[in-house]
């Protein structure tokens, strides 16, 4: 932030404000504080039978590599209307929601990933304008070295061990920096 | 949103951009698209015993009303990290987590909960800037008509449904705008 979005002042540094305890961006003009929070990313695990869907990514990052439907919550949505939303976006894919199923903290990017687990209620699903294919897969036949993000490798993984058992608990997970 | 917080242009309207579907505040100036998303509040139900843990708000909204400890989730933390420091500087309570409780959507002001049910590691609690008081209360003695927040009156009613039973499933729900 180099301007302040209340007052136009170049004056904003990143500073502690009094009676806090860590930086935020401070306006010396006006005097405004600029909370910067983690952004919630809403996605689903859309399956028919024994596959899965996943969409090839059109767009940066990991271009060309494969993701489950997700991306930014928007304001005034619930986080499964913003699942399903991303699902239409991304893959033309219809999913009737069986519950919240991942919940995954990325704090060096400053994230939150809610994935849903539900079926597909029909095939015609497609690449929406930010994927170069949409595909339904077993486990045998995912492209498991080329998933974009650990955190879809991670969902996938949870949901074909618990398929063995047809039982699907929630799953949370914290994915952290490779260094 | 008056001024871009890139190039300082009050040129900022509330507008579709070119190959979006909804309005962002957008620069007329430089062309930044500024996206505002939704915030996620993280706390705990911290428990002992038969008893759960409260805080007596100091500030407002609901100045002297009775919450469960929680706050907006930071930068650089996990969900459940920003759940016990939360807990800490409301309530100087130290909380062992089980889980991931109660995933609350709060459309209409745009923010997402996550609540964690964790027993109190200690009776060391005590009240922090932001709380009047800080007390453990049974479900009886619990001020059912003094809770700040229906999400966490809806948190409170599951775990002492949940308690009967000793089974605590995690809930979601959505608080709706009330008319």
């Amino acid at each position: 932030m180099k301007f302040c979005s209340h007052c136009g002042s170049d004056a904003v540094t990143f500073s502690i404000p009094e009676g806090d305890d860590r930086p935020r961006h401070l306006c010396g003009g006006c005097g405004a504080i600029h909370y910067i929070n983690p952004r919630v990313i809403v996605g689903t695990l859309p399956y028919l039978g024994d596959r899965v869907l996943l969409c090839k990514r059109a767009i940066e990052p990991r271009l060309g590599l494969w993701t489950l439907p997700a991306g930014f919550m928007e304001n005034g949505e619930t986080s499964e209307q913003g699942a399903l939303r991303e699902s239409w976006e991304e893959a033309r894919a219809n999913v009737r929601v069986d519950d919240l199923y991942t919940v995954y903290d990325i704090p060096h990017i400053n994230q939150v990933y809610l994935i849903y687990r539900g079926e597909l209620t029909d095939t015609n699903y497609g690449a929406g304008p930010e994927s170069l294919e949409v595909d339904l897969f077993t486990e045998e036949a995912i492209p498991w070295d080329e998933i974009a993000f650990p955190i879809m490798r991670e969902t996938l993984e949870h949901y074909f061990r618990d398929r063995r058992t047809a039982s699907y608990p929630l799953h949370r997970g914290i994915i952290h920096r490779k260094f």
